[in-house]
């Protein structure tokens, strides 16, 4: 950050906001960030659909536990405060979103019964869930922890940029279970969603791989993983719908869980290290092994914390306790999108369905009519780097697609919401003078997606009328304002 | 062929054929060939499913006309001989199967008012789609033609392995248009099937370029194409449900056509040069070019021909006119399938949905009830490098799957049918000691598919009950027999 940009900051964020400092010594920053904010609301009124797990600044893994089996539109996180049921830990999460997707690769442990279906809060022991208690349960930043209270499990959560790292206490001389759900997802068939094709592969008793290809919010989306556990698989059964297949190697399917049966009765820990890829398996093994080679939870943990202390060390401010903690989790929160969705070695499913590879990496999950007012200028300012990552991420879309994404997840359009609002973010980061991305490619960029019709797009509307009349076009208002300034953002 | 395979042949094929000799001089082979054997019955009863239209020896793309605007089961390969419509020359068809799939990226020359619907043979101008008359309609090895009533237009078509060539003659004095519609295939929701995501791309005033990601009998497809002109396209309408978007340069969508407008007054013929790819456009575009640099339209119909031409004469039989006809179309239809899916440079979308590079080839495509028997130990006697190309991709199958094919399409397991049927062609490949392919890995395959539980196999019931119930197993005895007979390969 130049000293200029700086005293930008400076300028900006002093509005309305705590008397900042920066001369101050290091404080612990990451004490303020209380993750549970923005959680939970009164039932019946939205929340900030914000999770409460475990994640890394920008990182494509969000270990967050879903308090429902199959979370729709009020949770779309997957996460609510009102609940008392968790169905497991899934790896990918919206934060602060209005619809919902995403959920991948959930696991569960347990103990007793097998049962291959998440169940609910509503019938006790109807599936592998759990009751739990907000009392027995605490979350710091890239950590979150949580008693399972129907075994009497203790689940810690921290993650690295592509992994998640899962720690199982069971109960003293407890015969410990893993279940992974491949199937759960958003509510089907919201967006369609449906699961096009999923394996397990048991690599050896201590890994198991796998992948889902399914369509959702986000029209196509494959998720590979690789996971490694500390303790030996002593048995396991693959289901796919109502079919066990016992102690089999690998299984093909659409609808499938795995079982997976450990020796938990000595009190030790069960450990699992889950790394993901948009590519492969053998990436989501190296993304893995590159990020959490050894067993040290702990260590990860302290990790994930140490990168959170350092962007939120960005920005230094004075304050009550409380405004602390306000003004931290949100920061926090602006750090946890858009993600990262290259593996290490620069590997990515690109928005044409192929794989390509930047070192620099390639970002997705811009949802741009909630960020281009305040999140995106604020990153210009205090991650100048990561602009231009998102810039440069944002121009593949116009090479690919033929303008600018409007709301991109996992590298694809779902044209969700009204304007075009990519062009002011590339507009400010290029006035701003961000170095890192082709001032001439985003220029055309943005003109050309100014100009540019795509399926609802009011540029028709516009063209015949030159204005927006309300009985064809809904939020007319809105719209006829947005596109104004996004049109003088490109004058 | 080893001379001891050749005597071999000699034997095999001497039953129940005509007389065979292999001392005589080389006549033209291809003239026995009659595409449109197997393409019609009497209605209602099944037809061989055969199309008519231009493909090479184990090529990737099938140009054939359609004539239905959504072929279903009775129509799997997209051609009745009983109609009298054609709704477009699509790129890919499965030839002798009972299920439809496939029928990639229509091509539709026509004349008149813009339509982007295909319409029926019972409404007479009701979309882009024409009649035509069996007595202006001809094929042969590697070539098909029509004359399109409703247009006057003579359409002929070849192929390469990679890609199609399309040559229209419009009447003089003609504006000419070709749609390209994305939205084709078999009537949907058949297997669920419904295009994920798709694109056209204008790349510039001779070119279109664009992909469709798909769902069907093959769980999912990706099938990129590149398509290039002798002729300016004037003016385009890329057209997403309803709505149009003229002269624009890219559209997304799941619904799309193209309609590209051409100068044809001079009545020269207008040329289309189409190369398709499963892994990305940049690969389509390399495939056409290595495979079609010129616009020689002749000369890649000779060049065809000349492909088959070498095929059909691995055997030699003498017999009346119509004896050979039937032999050689026969012979014909056995060298259409399986199928190399790789591009010219090895690249293919594989099993795992990832890129894989395989510079000796992918083949899919693997109807193994149906071929088992027969087409498979022929190929081992007549096609024993070809042999081995299969065998290492039903041993890619193996590797990512956990077992054999047992109905493979595209990359992808369907288990359709009963049995395990590619051990017998494994076996029979490995003790008739086709070089090419690991003798270890095969055994390993082998064995480890005959004891692996998978979807709609019948291994549970087996177990438990040591027979097959009809109550609990429906073809109990085929299946028994099958069974029966894989085992014994094994052993």
């Amino acid at each position: 950050m130049t000293p200029k940009l700086f005293i930008k900051s400076l300028l900006v964020l002093s509005c309305g906001l705590p008397f900042l400092t920066s001369a101050q010594t290091n404080p612990k920053l990451t004490q303020y960030v209380n993750p549970f904010i923005g959680t939970g609301a009164v039932k019946g009124s939205l929340s900030g659909n914000n999770y409460p797990g475990a994640t890394v600044p920008f990182g494509m893994v969000q270990l967050s536990p879903d308090t429902r089996d199959e979370p729709e539109w009020d949770v779309a996180c997957g996460y609510d405060h009102n609940d008392n049921f968790i169905a497991g830990f899934s790896h990918t999460h919206l934060s602060g979103t209005g619809a919902p997707d995403l959920f991948d690769i959930l696991f569960m442990p347990c103990t007793g019964d097998e049962k291959t279906r998440a169940g609910n809060a509503q019938q006790v022991g109807s599936g592998y869930g759990s009751r739990f208690s907000h009392d027995h349960e605490s979350a710091k930043a890239g950590y979150y922890q949580v008693k399972l209270d129907d075994y009497g499990i203790n689940a810690e959560l921290t993650a690295t940029e592509h992994a998640g790292f899962h720690k199982y206490t069971f109960p003293k001389n407890s015969q410990g279970r893993v279940v992974i759900d491949l199937a759960h997802s958003i509510k089907k068939p919201n967006f369609g969603c449906h699961v096009i094709a999923a394996q397990f592969h048991m690599v050896n008793n201590h890994t198991i791989e796998g992948f889902r290809v399914i369509t959702g919010w986000a029209k196509l989306r494959k998720v590979y993983f690789y996971a490694e556990f500390n303790k030996t698989i002593k048995s396991n059964d693959l289901v796919d719908g109502g079919t066990q297949y016992f102690d089999q190697k690998l299984l093909n399917g659409t609808d499938l869980r795995a079982v997976l049966n450990f020796d938990t009765g000595d009190g030790t820990p069960l450990l699992a290290k889950v790394g993901l890829s948009t590519v492969s398996t053998q990436n989501a093994r190296l993304n893995l092994n590159t990020e959490i080679p050894d067993w040290d939870f702990n260590k990860t943990v302290a990790q994930a914390n140490a990168k959170w202390e350092t962007k939120l060390d960005k920005i230094k401010v004075d304050g009550t306790e409380q405004q602390k903690q306000i003004f931290y989790t949100a920061l926090y929160h602006t750090f946890i999108q858009p993600n990262n969705y290259a593996d290490v070695n620069g590997d990515y499913t690109g928005i044409d369905y192929t794989i390509h590879n930047n070192k620099a990496g390639f970002y997705s999950t811009f949802s741009l009519w909630d960020t281009y007012r305040a999140a995106n200028p604020l990153y210009t300012l205090i991650q100048p780097q990561r602009t231009a990552g998102f810039v440069n991420s944002m121009l593949s879309q116009y090479l690919a697609y033929g303008y600018l994404p409007i709301w991109q997840l996992w590298g694809q359009e779902n044209y969700c919401m009204i304007g075009n609002h990519a062009i002011p973010v590339i507009v400010d980061a290029a006035l701003k003078g961000i170095p890192g991305f082709d001032i001439q490619k985003a220029y055309e960029a943005v003109k050309n997606s100014s100009v540019t019709d795509h399926p609802g797009s009011p540029f028709k509307v516009w063209e015949k009328y030159h204005y927006m009349p309300e009985n064809l076009l809904t939020q007319s208002v809105s719209v006829t304002l947005e596109s104004a300034y996004d049109d003088w953002c490109v004058a």
